[in-house]
């Protein structure tokens, strides 16, 4: 399998000028879920990203502790109690993506909902599996549904929890296409010092970034860009989640001149102005 | 009915330097009635441009759950918590303004404000209906109070809901017209791309704003706002709705060219800055 | 009586360079008390001021609801549950300056504190009264303890209520100035466009700010402010007073170039930016 | 004993730029603990200033009513209820840093904190004790436990009531030196006008800094700093600390300039662009 690196051309290619007739409800409908009583920043973040890369419609189900702290962050996200099983199912529903995973946690009620939505989606979802969540999975045998179009954003330890592939192969290209392909993966992100996107007959690595970024909560912020980028990008699936992943990266290339670690959460609030200087290149 | 084009004179005939020896009180009493568990941030973001507009004073009546958040992003706000009728009469009492709505949601305690509010205020105040108070109506066929001078701020959907004219009837403003006034409505701003103003002898239509406000919570922003003005601009309320209006979205236009999508919770940051240069240029 | 205009050269005589060998102690204990459920903004923005203006320390004692916003906003700010009469007492007793009354409200609680606190106060303290704590000692017919420095921040209406003297006769000095020493007060800031300061022979009057201040909130960052000068700057209780009376318009009338309304908890971030422009003039 | 002045050479020594392939597990897990209900904002800017100084992982174990106030301002930092030992004591073991005592208080509850820490430490990991966690110390007669690389970081009275050496004592060097030993002390950071570190064949002086730094708040921010410090500089712990200490001083001094009074807070923001251009002068 060939390597090709992922470049800036993507984001031109995926983040157009907005058509002037259109409304919120055609940039796309993203629910996240996660964000345990330990780790509700991660789906804070998660959810900011989601607003500040620009879905039209942002709701975070999570943990009610984290209601205030989400609303005093990102008063345009709406909120769900992730223990209401009823209105998940309706916000699942009317949802364009599922982003399921930052701050998840892997306990029965973490469990509980990687099941309850994988069961829920149906192919007209994009779903985005990150985080805790991919853990659950590993620790309990579960498949990703054929249903969705299924993203999995793992680092390396976590891919070798659910693919069973160890640290030390998951430089056999080979290896990594086989099992996403096994899993009933559209797209793998596997995170790491060069990220690596696999899907079919694709295969990028992302050329940029670097070790400013190794800080706890990048991941999270990555997932909610990418939830942002799939609902209102929606011709091609994978050319919006590379968009989305280049972004995050060279966003925190930029903050790097100006910062020994970058802050997730200032590239959650950095997105939007990075897409209006792609936008006026066009 | 001629259409005509609201141009940026509304801002300079509306938004005038303020007398030397006048008070908080003189700039109106706004008290804002919304926020649910699921929809706090919508009420949180109206609050904040009512108090970023220059609002004397300003009441946000919501769920306890919302008062951290709302007193962490806009100390300057007052809270009442919505179950408190006998506050909210009291308080309804002493207001200029009324704006309810933004994130209100549409369950029992929602229809409950709804009539109490509508029940309450007298020929004194300014009522301002927007968002989930439209669809209580809708859904309850309730009309609006002859009492209050009355602004509804349906989008295009919520209009179709409320007055029974389909979306592609919509530009047939003469049923448009009519309706306002079979409503009881004295100033109807119709949300959509390039929004419409219907009121006594007037159709004015909005031609600036664009796609970069296609997101959660902009609509609420802009009701607070015309909460805002209308309490502090009183010679003409019809006229400082429409300032309000041309504000909320030549602010988003100046804020699109660093922004893909312009955050509705800036836009209630700016309005104040906004508002200074005007004034600079009598 | 002669009124003497309140001029610049009092912050150049306040704010003075702080010697090297010094620790916070040095800078004042503050306790703000006030804050209710609904009016919790008020004590949040006093504390803030309080912080931002220098005091050493910052303790705000307030309803439980205010905690999270408190820390949230000013984590150098320190909290106590304002029904905690132990506490309460423990802390005056190491305060040296207490402000009472910012979103107190009016009801036994309220009651309650201004009572303690005028009991407790020695004439080793300085006492800020301030808002509703004005509108509770008028209702309850309370007298300023004669043991501490007492200051006291009316707006008129306030002092209408408090010393009977009636707005209309309020530009008759020599009544507020006999109210004033039959009410026990060391210094009262009588606030109004132009707000006016009486003392033993002192009768100054600020000739600077306007209209953009005439929102909620600005006498409660007022309050905060002379916390922090009185607390610190301590050859001169009045004088300390008068130099934040005048720095906190000053401040606003320097925003209100951008601003058409200045935004309170603006000021009280503010200050310690403009106290460093004072001294380095020296 | 000979005094040598800390020069900011320790910055260029310490802070490297970090290797290009490299995670955030090579950072640092950094455990801060404190944070009672009435101190607060202590840990909370502790916490922040660690995040803010790189540390990989931040994780915050406080008391719950933080919960929101610590996400809000710093979702980067993952959230511990402070009564769940066994979750404190997992967490200790996965950490390699404990940074214990930013607004502990000195109630049954700080006892208990202390002394789980200090019997669950180990030789793998740096412990860093400071504020009410000193005076809960002197208190109970404990001393440092032997098992970590322990640094302590009080102020002239918590050394006071630590040592036994009397505040006009301590510029005695030797005495201190021989309490630092006594104690089972790697490194002692002895807070004052011109901060000393003593270590073995170390004695140090701070010679930046001044009374803008004396306000409530300052000392959690460099206990967070040297937290974040400590666990990603790892060659050397001594000097690490050292440059905690020189950054967070250099810092406020460069912040004085626009501030009569430096929020600690507003340190805990600007460390990570402050050791970019470190970095960037190597």
């Amino acid at each position: 399998m060939a390597i090709n690196e992922l470049k800036s051309d993507i984001l031109h290619e995926v983040i157009l000028r907005r058509p002037d007739d259109s409304h919120k409800g055609d940039f796309g409908r993203v629910l996240l879920i996660g964000g345990s009583m330990q780790y509700g920043g991660a789906i804070l973040m998660a959810g900011q990203a989601s607003v500040g890369a620009g879905a039209g419609l942002t709701t975070v189900a999570t943990d009610k502790v984290n209601l205030t702290a989400l609303h005093t962050r990102t008063p345009e996200a709406m909120f769900l109690d992730w223990r209401d099983d009823d209105q998940l199912l309706t916000n699942i529903e009317k949802s364009d993506v599922i982003v399921i995973g930052p701050g998840l946690g892997v306990d029965q009620q973490a469990l509980h909902l990687v099941k309850l939505v994988f069961k829920a989606v149906t192919n007209k979802h994009i779903l985005v599996v990150d985080g805790s969540a991919l853990t659950v999975m590993a620790d309990n045998h579960l498949t990703f549904p054929r249903s969705a179009f299924t993203i999995a954003t793992p680092h390396q330890m976590e891919w070798a929890r659910l693919s069973g592939i160890q640290l030390n192969y998951q430089t056999e290209h080979q290896l990594n296409e086989v099992q996403r392909q096994i899993l009933n993966l559209d797209v793998l992100v596997l995170k790491q010092h060069h990220t690596l996107i696999y899907a079919e007959n694709v295969l990028h690595q992302l050329m940029i970034g670097g070790a400013y970024q190794a800080t706890g909560g990048m991941g999270d912020v990555l997932a909610g860009i990418i939830g942002g980028f799939v609902g209102q990008f929606k011709q091609n699936h994978l050319k919006a989640t590379e968009a989305a992943v280049y972004a995050h990266s060279i966003i925190a290339q930029e903050m790097a001149v100006h910062s020994y670690v970058v802050k997730p959460s200032f590239i959650a609030d950095a997105i939007s102005n990075y897409m209006s200087r792609i936008q006026s290149n066009l």
